[in-house]
């Protein structure tokens, strides 16, 4: 592959473009278009922007991920979560309805692509790795719950507002005064119809001899199929009049491509939020094409993930989009569908072209409270219990980071919530690694095996000190192996021989080099000489570089049980249970 | 020993003090008075305060430390690095010469005696840990040259200000037309002494037949020389009249005991510096008295430390003083005269005390060129050239850390030079163990030892794929893990078998359970099973809180050579260089 085939896998999954595959490619687009219309529209509504907006997000997008994106079956456009962060973040420098919010989100979409494209040709993919599974995993459940608490009041038909739990319950009980009728039975009507679908039709589906894919596709119809009818409804039984908030006009046409107007103290307010989507957007994005990929055996490369991603968000901001990603339930059906390459994106950027043109005129008798209830639904499935009762019988500190994101996104707010999460878990990675578990070791009777005296029954010598260390040497834990051996050497007044047990130390800073001089020094001073034994190459050719091996009283010993053999005269030793 | 003994060792060490140790424990006090009145006199100068909170914060501040620190030989009080410090923050939030500055230098040091006590309770030392070693001694060397730079305007008798290296300069030579030139004449004096004294005095001594420790402890007595010799010159000369700066009248008595007047928002104010002072002074402290203590096989308790600091400075700023710490040269000099308890610390306490009370009337015509030549020979030994090479040879991430701590110390400020160093060391540290070594292995022929295939002629099967990883697996590089298996996956289509094999595997976090969860089901659909080998204790007991090891498509082996015995058929092994 050229270089240029490297940026823009277009030229090399395009050059071998078969009949067969544009027909499964077709038919996956279909499909993903059938289930994209509802919900290009629903996360719009959630990201407090007018519906078109959605459809514009699902059109030029998909077709620069096509050209750009490493995946063969991912499916870009807007998803829950990051429609959230959209309204949270900009919901704090603009006011809904108004022209500098629609602004707004088209501008975070052209910074978090310009950020993505950078990120992925400085290579930079690894940044997102600080984002911890039990982070992410508790981030995505507190939006969920977040979400659907958010869309509650378009099923009461209520107006209310807030971006923290506290705030939207609040607002819900005190508006609950105003509900609507119509629309609560729209509302209610429509979530147990999706309910419904999702848990019991295709089990229905396929006991009336349908096989379970068709099956399984069929059901990611019921929101279109809610939709339709409920605009039904509304045009038959004149439920605008009674006062149930519908989608309203939607401008048919195409976008007309062009820069938002940039203001340079936007750019500015906007920077951290966009930072906090593209890394979200990315790892869950990677996250669901590697597992797509893996089944067939593809591969995913992760800086020209946020690339494709970059561009799809450039071409959002270009086209008064506003930020998208590659959504998981899409995919899997996109992939399930048949989807063979990208190209599959381009028919449903198609399709989706062909519906803002053609259908918008019929949607503007769609009720809000349909919108909602796709929703609650799409992200009540996000909601994962098990994963937290997961981490917590895995890991108390994992559980501790992933409380506190939980914690600090229903209560203080979403980029608040991740932000906790990610420094918690950085501080308890630190501590964990900055005390890390060491062992006194003696020698197994009858082998070379040797293994700490507190679990075995192992021989050891009053003149010869063996210690594991069982972590790499690093400035945040050499403090703490310095106060472990002059606590191990004040307690043994025979001591002659300090030996450090190497095989679990894959690298040693230039602070635990210093401080292994310091021990070295330090022992000198008391009379004991200073070992290492099992040293691993990598360490070993890093030492070679400093003085080290030169100042150090003792010798550097290939196996532990050579080192022993060689400092211990066997008169002394004892055995010990 | 009891509890309470834990908390103040001198009921422990104060129950065996003999009449010998009283002797030798005087004889180092009066040593240390010696060296430490001009250097407290200097040190307060260079935080910018009159030079009686210098003496001040040498007396009660040593009595407390005799009685709550774990060292026996660590001589408290005024240092150069705290003083700047004490400047920079200080001079934030009041003029140097007014009340304030004196009222907010001496809540400084109780902030930070609050502080240390508390760390101390709570067993926090090991914060103190990511100050690494390239950032601290970058850190000192910097503020050396900020010290050394900073005292010129002294040396050559003009008014300048300046908390950075470009300050600095462009104030000494805005004022360079003001110069006094006997003021000039008695820095340059003082200085080429001092000179003298430190590099040839001793050896000459030695060479007149005095052993090298007197010659050694004689040659600190060379600033009281400095001292008393400028003050005689200026009294005989009528120097003061000719517009040299003196030090001026001193109040004659000692600090009378109380709580400084606390402000709450200067609390605020002075919170963040004296968190730096407090960690910075508390890692020097302990790193001296750790080599100290170890020429007698001594103990330092780090946690007994930071209270033992922490009551120091509590004492200094409830008696007119400022922050204090242990002080490198002047616990070297007690060590080497002798001292055998803290007692000594309360004997030089009671000469400041008396130096205090009878001294002060002499010390008006005291030149503040003396001082700050005796400042600038003393920082620039901290200065450690030898220390940078050494770092760039052994490691550029390390030099990268210090680099940047010291460019930032130089042109940005003290504070902003240590967070500097210590976020750029902590990113560097992640980053390096988010791109963990790994090595595709085979087995050395003729042994049960795997080595790496790109380092060894080893033995491979193409239906196995043996990869080791070298370091613990964790959220920032689990993910780095599952691109690499993949992209290893991709290019061997025989293969059948994964295995991972877990030798340096010191911990495997929730995140990455996570992915090997998802790897483990990524090989499953690519009809690949997954196998661990060598698992450590510890992280085969966390595994079992998981439901991995039901869940896993291959086996766990004890050794890597077991599982390449039961994985590969013979016939298909293959030989590579």
């Amino acid at each position: 592959m050229t270089r240029l085939a490297n940026l823009m896998p277009i030229l090399d999954w395009g050059r071998h473009y078969r009949r067969t595959t544009l027909t499964n490619d077709i038919i996956a687009a279909l499909i993903v278009t059938t289930m994209l219309i509802p919900q290009s529209l629903a996360y719009a509504m959630l990201a407090g922007l007018p519906a078109e907006v959605g459809l514009y997000a699902s059109i030029l997008p998909l077709v620069a991920y096509a050209i750009f994106g490493s995946s063969r079956t991912l499916a870009v456009g807007p998803v829950a979560v990051v429609s959230l962060m959209t309204a949270t973040s900009v919901g704090e420098i603009a006011a809904q309805g108004t022209e500098a919010y629609l602004v707004a989100a088209t501008l975070l979409a052209l910074i978090s692509g310009a950020m993505l494209v950078g990120m992925g040709l400085m290579k930079l993919g690894f940044v997102a790795n600080f984002l911890s599974h039990p982070v992410i995993s508790g981030f995505i459940t507190a939006s969920g719950l977040l979400i659907a608490a958010g869309q509650m009041k378009h099923l009461l038909g209520i107006q209310a507002g807030g971006h923290t739990l506290p705030e939207i319950a609040s607002g819900l009980i005190g508006n609950l005064h105003a509900m609507n009728l119509p629309t609560l039975t729209i509302g209610a009507g429509v979530l147990a119809f999706l309910y419904f679908v999702r848990l019991k039709l295709r089990p229905l589906l396929v006991s009336f001899g349908l096989k379970p894919r068709p099956a399984e596709v069929i059901t990611k119809a019921g929101p279109v199929l809610a939709v339709a009818t409920t605009i039904l409804a509304v045009t038959l039984l004149d439920l605008g009049a009674a006062g149930v908030p519908l989608v309203g006009a939607i401008p048919r046409g195409l976008p007309v491509p062009g820069l938002p107007a940039i203001d340079p103290d936007m750019i500015v307010a906007l920077a951290g939020p966009a930072l906090l989507i593209s890394l979200i957007g990315f790892v869950e994005s990677v996250s669901v094409a590697q597992t797509l990929a893996a089944k067939r055996r593809q591969r995913i490369v992760p800086d020209q993930e946020l690339i494709g991603l970059g561009a799809a968000n450039i071409a959002a901001g270009l086209s008064a989009g506003y930020p998208v990603t590659g959504g998981f339930a899409r995919s899997v059906v996109n992939f399930d569908a048949g989807a063979e390459t990208p190209a599959a994106g381009i028919f449903t950027a198609i399709g989706i072209a062909l519906a803002t043109l053609l259908l918008t005129p019929l949607l503007a008798n769609l009720p809000q409270a349909t919108l909602a209830a796709t929703i609650i639904v799409a992200v009540l499935s996000l909601v994962n219990i098990e994963a937290i009762r997961r981490v917590w019988a895995y890991s108390r500190a994992d559980f501790a980071a992933m409380a506190a994101t939980i914690l600090g996104t229903l209560f203080v707010g979403v980029e608040a919530g991740v932000v906790i999460g990610v420094a918690l878990s950085l501080l308890l990675h630190l501590y964990r690694t900055s005390r890390p578990h060491m062992a006194v070791v003696g020698r197994v009777p009858g082998t070379e095996h040797f293994r700490n005296v507190e679990r075995h029954a192992v021989i050891t010598s009053p003149e010869v000190l063996s210690l594991r260390v069982d972590e790499s040497l690093y400035f945040a834990n050499t403090r703490y192996l310095e106060d472990r051996i002059a606590a191990l050497v004040a307690e043994r007044p025979e001591l002659k021989h300090v030996v450090l047990l190497c095989s679990a130390i894959n690298a040693i800073d230039a602070s635990a080099l210093e401080s292994l001089e310091e021990i070295n020094h330090r022992l000198k001073d008391a009379g004991i000489s200073f070992h290492l034994s099992e040293v691993k190459g990598p360490v070993m050719d890093r030492l070679k570089r400093s003085s080290y091996l030169e100042d150090i009283t003792g010798q550097v010993f290939l196996s532990q049980h050579e080192a022993m053999c060689q400092l211990t005269s066997s008169s002394r030793l004892t055995s010990r249970a």
